[in-house]
């Protein structure tokens, strides 16, 4: 899935060295998305019918006639002040102590503050020490800045981790349900995760987009909360850059998502905004918290929750039928993946995937959440985009497809 | 106005190596448009109360009631597909030749297309080839990159010009009034940029953002144009990459942009934008597209005009009434902005700025418009976010913050 030659070469002046090494795996997933013979399990996308549209055309009308041209204006860099401060009141309510605007930084999703992150902190060569397997989007959002790799495994114990964390410029982690694998982190290795970060002096970013979906109970507290008990008095400065977004718990559409860490950082990352593009829509955030202010976000997450689990259970319970022989996994007790891993580490989910597409079905290998490409015997399968007999249908076709890339490999199983 | 050691220096992991190069100077622009009692000639805002606020009100419920979840979607990176079209054609329009949707990149305003070129073009040291004076958020959303400038006086014969261009990643211009000077830049001139390019084998970036702003007649022709009329058949695969937006002509707080280049080039910038934020937001894009097809657009821009003409008359009127002995201009025919020389090459607008900041009032220095820093004599005066006695208040302002800096100051006049 790398780009050819022919993508990325040109008669003209030669593009940036990162685009060699460079692959449009997202772009051929939401373009497979929109093919509506295959199904796809292959993206990370919310249940588009559980999009709250009614409430969302009465939060527009509502945020227009109470901000007027400021919701069609530039706005500040930072984020519309209201919003600003509505989600400094939920950060301070979920990760246990107050967090002022000053720590607050609203982005376009999510996946803006891991470019800023990158444009801050990482120039060619510097090294991040990321959670493995490491999602695909912070892969994709570093590469522009080159940066090398190590591969946090959670061998916290390990005196090169220490001494990598030393030089790293920062830490990556997903301890809720982490993409690709779906696994929560255990407290105890978030809080050695977090020990080590601070002995090693470096940041520790927190991406924590899938906090809503927490299918089998709570979460357990986040690093960030975890940092802010040691830092009860004064602004938030301490070394956690979170990352949040209402991309999973409202709609992805709106590209709310926003940054919190110490101010310094904020004022750096919000430079970095302003070069990346003035600020992001005024009109969106407007709406935004209307809707939040409205209330109805909690009905919708317990309705998503339960949607995610029925969803859930029969994709694990499809792939326990018809996959069970070659895969194994653990149940995802939160978030949108489940993370299949092959018994056989001579399984090439690289190879299996054309065998898919011919069999009308789509997931994401594992080679694209290893900064090397070398994880090639595992694959990621989203539950929450497909009803449970669209799951059901895409597991058959991917036995299909097992079956033929077997028979026609000389793996052994 | 550069960023003080304090800001740059961190006791965690050091920062991007660009930021020590940095500024802060739009921030500090948009914090000062929102203290009431400055006068701000220094932004690039429109004129808020022209915001068409119940259209867009109107626009947001029939977006939602036409595309329902799909407004609230992570979108294709390259866009809605309908606006993209709908973008594909208006330059087919604008342009002289016929466009197709792979020539189009929708983009979060035409600043995040700045971004995306540098992303795509750009490694550390390489050259641009860039008007000059330049737009500050050009230098801004490249100098993340790292790049080397080569300015461009329109010395067209100049043999080092032609030399510079063949080194060079691509040749930066805004033909049409040009930010930060207003001025137009001629159709001969136009056409020998284009030739160079051509000869030399690189890009050429025209950013367009004032196209609506024609205060005095038409604009003429792009150099978009200029170089579509000798490619007349098959896809447009020419070196001219062109921005637009609806920052000017709608609102900007829509964040609706675009990006006209060769197919395959635009591919690799939606590969850079993935990797930026995934998507812009499907709901802005809807919105605008509904907004477009109401057919507003064209008496909001008659409208637009004629309140800028009156603005823009009334800055000059009073800028020559009372700093006139001091500065010298040429009315400009469109855009947004004034820019005014000083007479006297000692003059330093920098250091005018803390006396203009003492009379609560605000404008551009020059140095900002310089990869350099070094042209110190000159000023950007903006003149469509306020209204002609305000703007009168303005300059009166202007003129006792000149006053004081020449008595401060040894500077002959």
């Amino acid at each position: 899935m790398s780009l050819s030659q022919a993508d990325v070469t040109t008669e003209r002046p030669p593009y940036a060295a990162w685009i060699r090494s460079s692959n449009n795996i997202t772009q051929q997933f939401l373009s497979i998305g929109g093919q509506p013979d295959i199904v796809s399990l292959a993206g990370g996308l919310p249940a588009a019918e559980l999009y709250p549209v009614e409430a969302i055309k009465q939060a527009s009308a509502r945020a227009l006639d109470r901000w007027g041209a400021t919701a069609l204006e530039y706005g500040p860099v930072e984020g519309l002040p209201a919003l600003r401060a509505a989600i400094a009141a939920r950060m301070s309510r979920e990760h246990g102590r107050r967090f002022e605007v000053e720590n607050i930084l609203l982005t376009t999703g999510a996946m803006q503050g891991l470019d800023l992150i990158g444009k801050v902190l990482i120039d060619p060569g510097d090294l991040i020490v990321a959670q493995f397997p490491t999602y695909l989007g912070a892969l994709d959002a570093w590469r522009t800045r080159q940066p090398a790799y190590r591969k946090l495994t959670w061998d916290l114990d390990d005196p090169d981790l220490l001494a990598a964390m030393r030089k790293a410029k920062f830490v990556y982690c997903v301890p809720n349900y982490s993409n690709p694998t779906g696994a929560l982190v255990p407290q105890n290795a978030r809080g050695g995760l977090l020990s080590r970060a601070v002995e090693a002096g470096t940041w520790l970013v927190e991406d924590d987009p899938y906090l809503p979906l927490q299918l089998d109970g709570a979460a357990g507290a986040s690093i960030l909360a975890a940092d802010a008990a040691t830092r009860r008095h004064g602004t938030y400065d301490g070394p956690v850059v979170y990352l949040g977004t209402l991309s999973k718990s409202v709609a992805p559409g709106l590209r709310v998502g926003w940054i919190v860490a110490e101010p310094k950082l904020i004022q750096l990352l919000a430079l970095a905004k302003q070069c990346s593009d003035l600020s992001s829509s005024m009109f969106s955030q407007a709406v935004a918290l209307e809707y939040l202010e409205s209330g109805a976000e909690a009905e919708l997450t317990a309705r998503t929750i339960a949607c995610y689990r029925e969803r859930r259970d029969a994709l694990c319970a499809a792939a326990q039928a018809h996959l069970g022989e070659w895969f194994e996994w653990e149940v995802p007790p939160g978030g949108m993946f489940l993370w299949a891993r092959a018994k056989s580490r001579d399984f090439d989910t690289n190879a299996l995937y054309s065998f898919a597409l011919q069999e009308k079905v789509a997931f994401v290998p594992s080679s694209v959440f290893d900064p090397d490409g070398a994880l090639t015997s595992a694959m990621r399968l989203n539950f929450t985009r497909n009803a449970p007999d669209r799951l059901a249908e895409g597991v058959l076709r991917l036995r299909r497809a097992v079956q033929a890339y077997l028979a026609a490999s000389k793996v052994r199983v």
